[in-house]
């Protein structure tokens, strides 16, 4: 983007219209929970706890002035009456039917929005079983051409923003985990990834052809998965000349988001790290999934890397050089959706003295990711609507693998994601930066 | 301060001549893992990890310009070569005796450096069992009235300096907790001060007699404990009037390092939280004074306010209005120094969904203490050089219960805490402030 | 009892008529849950998890016969349709309010009952708040004196039956656990009792009222609570005199259930106990009550002794002599009745190396206390039907303070205990003891 | 065994002589945690810890009779000072090399001791890397003849016994996993295995060729590793017709050892098992050798089927029938030795209600197993002295897949395996079965 293009402070408009939230994996426990959800806080029977969108607030100025509102009063988002859901799924179960199924909320939060879930039927997916072995579903497009299949999904997007009066969409993953998959040739360019596409190559996921598809409807395409879909120069490429945001991947819940927590404090305070061993056990659909170990190795890459970026071993090699980090995931029905981390985590401190620290997070998968989708698709929106184009790593705070520009490093640290967040907020708004410098309030009191 | 009067840039020069730490509790634990380490560290048979002036590095401008020294390299502070230890303590075991008795360092670690930690030789201790129940000393000066206190420890200070050519000295207390205490008269201003020392005022505790005895004698104070000592008003202005800084209070390790680093994690994603049960176990003997209740007071104060302040329940009611938050604290002797923390935390997420946080922290007090001395010690000593006197809030880092002007709140985020810390270093600098701020990476690339 | 008075085999009769179940604290969680159980199962809507009566089966005879019957099919006991509740309380809900305000179960479990739960309605009880600091009734029988509180209870037993066409009775006390009492004067004898209770002795305790009643009544009883209520001479003798059964005392749930279980592991195998420190959190009633630290002592004692009479440390003293036992108790209301524990075990081993063993138990205090109930009221009225009077040593295995005759020790190792009670079992229907001796089977095979 | 040619009580006689311990695998870490602790043991240097025949005691007669000898002064055990060791090792450390590797016993406790460690010298290992695949050693025997090895192994003995006066000798394998093996065709007879051994069948692990020898030389064999070697009707015909014991198989130590404590203490109280998740992280030798899923295989059967014989299923279908039990085993270099165990333990109560249990198990591996080592030596050569030859079920106690007849279920309950183990001493003594029956001492009196 350029600057002079990027509308900032007052040129910055309340959003006009609908806005429609398109979700590829539409019936899965993630995006029930968030449809559910933000029906359930539309109709005042529950908070969208969690989102940052809706609850948070932003400091501006002084630690004095006391000028702190919430964000959405601070600049124009989408209002959560404003959304519109629609989705693709390999089983055709409408959404109560999904939402059920997925056991993640009770049937006290369900049944009174049981009319609006059912009124989400999801449209037939792209599905290759190739990428995600163990699954299995018959909602599927038929046929195996990709062209086409990118076709049926721009149909499918036009007739959808057709029949709901949609202004705008965004496009927001939450299906399953791919099997690893590596940038090649196809991904370089745009025109080597069309090339590929229409010959039916097997190096492209039907991730990416949702992406595409998206991409040339001119709507943003966020990734909650690990798969590599956009993250590859022909989709960075492509971004760029149809002027949309793109922004992933994998959203950071549960044990990657407690590690981005603790690593810095370890690090903030000099602590050395002999061994990290974090092991997970879950029992929905994801955790089925990733008991293929191709579609695990996407996910333990994602999260493996976490830790070499915030401990920064070139810098710290006393601390951080030789540590042994191991992440496993088992598949464990009797915690459904209930997943639990247990991590343990050897460090040193003084003359190289071991402590240990163990931390067992019984959390909730879709509870954790339902606000990072609404967040997402709110702020994607906004970038969409300045102009803020292509990656968006002002939004790494979402995610356990932040895409970002060649030659630049992620960054992990949660804290100064957030703080990257906030200030950006700030920048378009006008307002300085915050720093934390706070040596000026004691200042001239002699 | 004032700013005119401040020293920056090629100002600060680096330090010149010995300096002096003086430790009232030199006999204790923390007290002789520090100057045991320091030692081991100038040696060359251990490394200072947990200390962020001899580990640290700090980023200067722009993240693809990779300027990234290490602290030490970037401001001048004094060499760990330049140290000369002292103090009191209320048992007249040597350096050497008293590290055995703790148990910290192993035998590995002590006898090579025997013959240093032989010289370390406690004064006599200024000490009133009124105010810490659990302990009795014999190695006390005599007599009850305080003035005469004073004025033998700044006689011990003097002559400190002189047998051992010093230049410069910093007071760190290292000693126990006492009970608790409020500001009340006596402590409103330097008059009222020292009209009750001169009346043997009984609310007037041992460590107030050392820190006026320091910043009498032009040495800084530095407040490991969460005694009330320098956070009253007299001893702000006395910090003023005299033109030395004082910082404070109460060593932030173990279980509340811990709280600052995970609950900040919480609320930047908006997770509510509903209980926080906190239990320690420890068996030093920092463990056998606080299993009095009125030193747990004290204690407990410290820990309990965390919370409070990173989750602001002003801002976030709907998250954090009603936790329930309870600090234990309990003599276990099994553990030794090695202090363990359970942390049981209930918060909730989307839609108010309860998920639950266990930590085990199995620790060592002094261990994570030390490198704090040596890091308080150092910057304390710079701000004194370049004339930055009165409460050190970019210190905040290093403490449970900050010390901060009146009608500011403490900073309790660890992250926060730190960003204060380096902002400060790179303004003393001339160097940009850091805000994380990205956009400007991603613009212009059209 | 004598042995020839004693029915066994073919003189044990199926039971006739229905069993009156008597509680004091009537509308509290653990009655409530043992209430709301029973009438579901009966209903055929759950089942009876952690009943021994109703799951547990014995293995009569060698391992290769394989004869191994249900307990209730082996032993005639009452049938749960039998079974017929009544009690008191301070406060006058009716077993629909009460145990809906207890939320240990589900409104799914509790809606499909309403009516019948709303049919116990609560008798007035006999209370004072000596003896419960913490909470507050008015649902309570009028005036002070204790033989008017005695026959007015004696009143509602005979009441209740005739209103029932009730057989036989047992009382179960599921009250509070009542101020820390020692056996005194008044205790020692069933003159001595009478007497205190003609006196208004304020060392007799509310629960011995309710015990006194029960006996007179010639209706066993059983103490679910720590307090000393029948664990005092007089009660024995009264017990001997009437006939009638005794149990006590405390419900071993939770923390001490799991210790009774690991200490017997760790004594097995001749690990030595360095330290044992037990925390528990709980935020029901019974949490609210034991916050009060005369109620704590009671339930400390009861809590404490196990370990010792477990690991023997007059046989071991290198192993167990002077391991540190410490047991805190926190209210922490976001727990509600789902009680949680956490151990932290300091064990050594071979030459003395240390190692630790960390539990932490997410239990449901009511959950695990309510089968006790039920096959505690089912093995106390087979014991009055067949001459077992007096203390119910056999039972020990539902006790944290198992009662048992003077000059005896307790039994606390819960497969000692569990192997006491079906050899017991076993006795009395004329089968041979099993010992576990397998070298017959391995006899004769050359 | 023919119980008239089995010497009892009097019969038994003190053993003469010098016993002689010949270890597979003796400069491993729980070889030389084994023999370094006895012979520290044998100057007074420590306490051998976690060894029933050298610190148990025997319950005799009533509770009241208060007879409880030591069990060492019960029946008639060899004597420390009577232990000669030796053995094979693919690495040609001595003892004291050997054990400073392992890291397992401190500088402190190995260097008083050094003298007699080097006189351990390891004779060459037969050994074959198709079994053990992630290790690698060259102090083996040459050559791939099988039967030229159990000849060489048969000499090795009979050289030892020679050159240490040694009058009995007892083999004990310490080393590693083998690979998965099943019994098949080979393993049925001793024709069919000898005639296998001269074929050189791949189907012959190393570890049986070592059985092979011992047995052969009239050696019993212990098998503390899950490798199929005696667990085969081959050698157990061959045990009979040499009238050697043989034991096995797998140390019961770490999360086994917890699991077999945990497990009955859940069936004692009839609560139900929905899952119980395992893992373990380990950084020794064997955490290496268990990297290898194949030898990784072997271990896990020997875990997995611990729950399944201890909860009866078949019994308890509402209980047990379908629950999820996962095993997974961790190289993790920062733990060394220390082995760390975390279950995850899903249980339900009353009406179906969850509760769940974590168990932090920080143990040390080779400190569990030594003692084991120790009354496994012991009690083999009582056996072997008193004419109980064949599988020694008496001895399960220690083993994670106790041996047992044909027929007969392996006893997994370590209380019940305990019993066994103690009435089989009774039994031998001329003594009482104890059943913990104690209706007897509340009977007439009345």
């Amino acid at each position: 983007m350029e600057e002079r293009q990027l509308k900032r402070k007052e040129q910055i408009e309340p959003p006009k219209g609908k806005l429609g939230v398109l979700i590829p994996g539409v019936g899965g426990a993630v995006s029930t929970t968030f449809i559910a959800g933000v029906e359930a806080v539309r109709r005042g029977l529950a908070e969208p706890i969690g989102s940052l969108t809706q609850l948070g607030t932003i400091r501006l100025g002084k630690r004095d002035e006391y000028r702190i509102p919430r964000i959405k009063d601070f600049i124009p988002l989408a209002s959560l009456e404003d959304l519109v859901f629609g989705g693709w799924d390999i089983y055709d179960a409408n959404g109560y039917e999904a939402a059920s199924f997925a056991k993640v909320l009770h049937r006290d939060h369900l049944d009174p929005i049981k009319d609006f879930l059912e009124t989400i039927q999801p449209m037939p997916a792209v599905f290759d079983r190739r990428f995600v072995k163990n699954l299995d579903g018959n909602h599927v497009k038929p046929g195996t051409n990709l062209r086409a299949h990118v076709e049926a999904l721009k149909e499918d997007i036009a007739r959808f923003k057709e029949e709901n009066g949609v202004d705008r969409c965004v496009m927001i993953w939450c299906g399953s985990t791919e099997v690893h998959l590596k940038a090649e040739e196809p991904h370089r360019s745009v025109e080597a990834l069309q090339k590929a596409v229409d010959a039916d190559d097997p190096r492209i996921a039907p991730s990416m052809l949702y992406a595409l598809a998206a991409l040339e409807s001119g709507v943003p395409y966020i990734n909650g998965a690990p798969n590599l879909t956009v993250d590859i120069p022909a989709f960075v490429e492509l971004a760029r000349e149809k002027r949309v945001p793109i922004a992933g991947k994998d959203f950071k819940t549960g044990q990657t988001l407690m590690k981005t927590i603790l690593a810095p404090g370890l690090k903030a305070r000099m602590l050395g790290l002999e061994g990290w061993y974090s092991t997970n056990i879950l029992g929905n659909r994801d955790g089925l999934v990733l008991d293929d170990k191709d579609s695990f190795k996407t996910k333990e890459e994602s999260k493996l890397s976490v830790l070499e970026y915030i401990l920064q071993p070139q810098l710290y090699p006393s601390l951080y050089k030789n540590y042994y980090h191991k992440v496993t995931i088992n598949y464990y029905p009797p915690r459904g959706d209930n997943k639990e981390g247990w991590d343990c985590i050897d460090i040193f401190g003084w003359l190289g003295y071991p402590m240990q620290i163990k931390v067992d997070f019984q959390c909730r998968d879709s509870i954790l990711a339902a606000p990072l989708c609404l967040d997402l698709v709110l702020f994607t929106d906004l970038a969409q609507r300045i102009g803020m184009h292509g990656i968006q790593e002002w939004l790494s705070f979402y995610f356990k693998s932040p895409m970002h520009k060649q030659g630049l490093y992620p960054e992990h640290d949660l804290f100064i994601q957030l703080m990257k967040l906030k200030n950006t907020l700030r920048y378009l708004m006008g307002e300085d930066q915050i720093t934390h410098f706070g040596l000026d309030y004691y200042m001239g009191d002699a």
